[in-house]
């Protein structure tokens, strides 16, 4: 870590500590190819499959290095944390194995699977309204009242840090990549991806993917400085976060560019996966896919890594259902 | 190949040879695990999945071993077939990957999905109603009219020493198998296992896992002989064809039990499947999960092997979202 401009920066020596501190709580994910979708982008494609991580997704490897990396006095009071979901189920997790309470605030419209999936894992649940002001209202509530250790989904040094240690595998994994696609909301994948690539891999082109209805990460990277909506409405419910300052430095240091898709491009991208890769993925995953096929020029002939960031959907409630 | 009261009988060498025929067209496919589902039935469970299989299933190995088996005389004329799904698909792929021509006779009432992804193959479809008498009468024209080669779904000796494939992978891949669980609809996945088993592990036991509503196998199994039912009505659309005669040598002579699971049993294994699993899996692969929930006291504490068999799903009718 270094501290910089009032910020504790992770540097690539936290991913590798990340790395072993996590390595017996999470999974070495597999990378899947799909021939049908080299043939329908004109792009090499090499799907890294957090949809098959512990807990659903990547959000494991950031909560599994703060909970680990906590002193026993820090641990014994919990860790707290506001969520749309995967962190929540994720920090539950980390915090369970670790024999320690786990305390969430959750818009209560955050789909019933994701609130149930808590649950499961020992998070106990305090709802917001679904804007960013009211999570962070009553997340100071909670936090002053249990005095637990505050893990942010995204803005946190050991949370990008961990979240960097997926294309530090995912560049052992796949030879001679040329550009990694990972979707953006808060940055947490993004920053760790960037973080990791810079360090080892500084010629590898990095996309951020956002759906068009939420692209407050798109506007801030053309203004130069973050621009934060309150409560975007998209079928990508992961993304709808805004960037923060650590995110922020490293999109704006480390990103090649950050593109965009409608929701039915999302739908449409998201139905063609689970039907070609036979994988359940999340919508948040499929925008990367969805920006791919809308913008081929930028990836034809190309070896690009795509990070599928989680597979955890309300099955009673799919997308392309609805209406 | 043997000859035995009338019938070609596949013999475990078949099976190396079909493997080395068929290497160039098919996957390895991966083997996964679940920490959720080996604590909910109290196995260790090693899904082999073919879902994630050339054309979406196992049956690619079959096909792929017939087409490829054929001389450029006999493959000239083309190959014909019936088929419920998945052996149409796949029969296509082979085809298709030889360059010659695929005639399919499927039910109208086949899922449009099945249907469309034959015809994406380049099969051409010729329908025929709902049972098994029919799906017989409309073949006998087909065949009559092209001349082409009969590869049967199932009931082939090329066909099965294919499958038999599968099962070899899975031991090369688990360790200590105590126990190996397949559907079972004409038999050619259960029969390709009882080969390659009764050679290599003999000592492993072989489980066929049928639904209730289209239980001819478990009936069958009892009885002693063949009972064959026509067009029985199951959500397992892949498993409502009966056995025949070279199905039923495997069955009788090495299968240790066949096992059944109700109507609602296969739909939430299904759905357990992919909320936990994260893949797509079709009904028929359900089945064998909803048989060893249903009877924990024959799997408990044992190392299981379980076929996933295919992935090719109709995304908008699930079968937990009807009525």
């Amino acid at each position: 870590m270094k501290t910089m401009e009032g910020m504790v920066i992770p540097e690539f020596d936290d991913v590798i500590a990340a790395h072993e501190r996590i390595r017996p709580y999470v999974h070495r994910t597999p990378v899947l190819t799909s021939s049908y979708l080299n043939a329908l982008t004109g792009a090499e494609l090499f799907f890294k499959c957090e949809n098959f991580q512990k807990a659903g997704a990547f959000k494991v490897r950031g909560a599994c290095n703060a909970v680990f990396g906590l002193s026993d006095a820090e641990a014994a009071k919990g860790v707290a944390t506001h969520s749309s979901g995967n962190h929540a189920l994720s920090l539950s997790y980390a915090a369970g194995r670790r024999g320690i309470p786990c305390h969430v605030v959750m818009p209560r419209t955050a789909p019933q699977a994701k609130k149930d999936a808590v649950r499961g894992y020992g998070g106990q649940i305090t709802e917001c309204e679904p804007s960013t002001t009211s999570r962070e209202a009553v997340f100071a509530e909670v936090q002053a009242r249990t005095g637990a250790e505050f893990v942010h989904p995204y803005n946190d040094p050991r949370v990008i840090a961990g979240q960097g240690t997926c294309s530090r595998e995912l560049m052992e994994q796949v030879e001679g990549l040329e550009a990694v696609v990972a979707p953006i909301g808060g940055g947490g994948m993004i920053s760790g991806t960037c973080l990791t690539l810079s360090n080892i891999a500084p010629g590898v082109r990095i996309y951020a993917a956002e759906p068009k209805n939420a692209d407050d990460a798109a506007r801030s990277f053309r203004a130069g400085h973050i621009i934060a909506d309150d409560a975007p409405e998209t079928v990508a419910d992961g993304l709808k976060v805004p960037l923060k300052d650590l995110t922020w430095h490293f999109v704006k240091n480390h990103v090649t560019d950050v593109l965009t898709a409608e929701e039915d491009e999302i739908v449409e991208a998201m139905k063609t996966t689970w039907k070609r890769m036979k994988i359940v993925i999340e919508p948040s995953c499929a925008v990367p896919l969805a920006t791919i096929l809308k913008n081929p020029e930028v990836f034809r002939g190309k070896r690009v890594g795509v990070i599928i960031t989680g597979g955890n959907v309300d099955l009673d409630r799919l997308p392309w259902m609805k209406g």
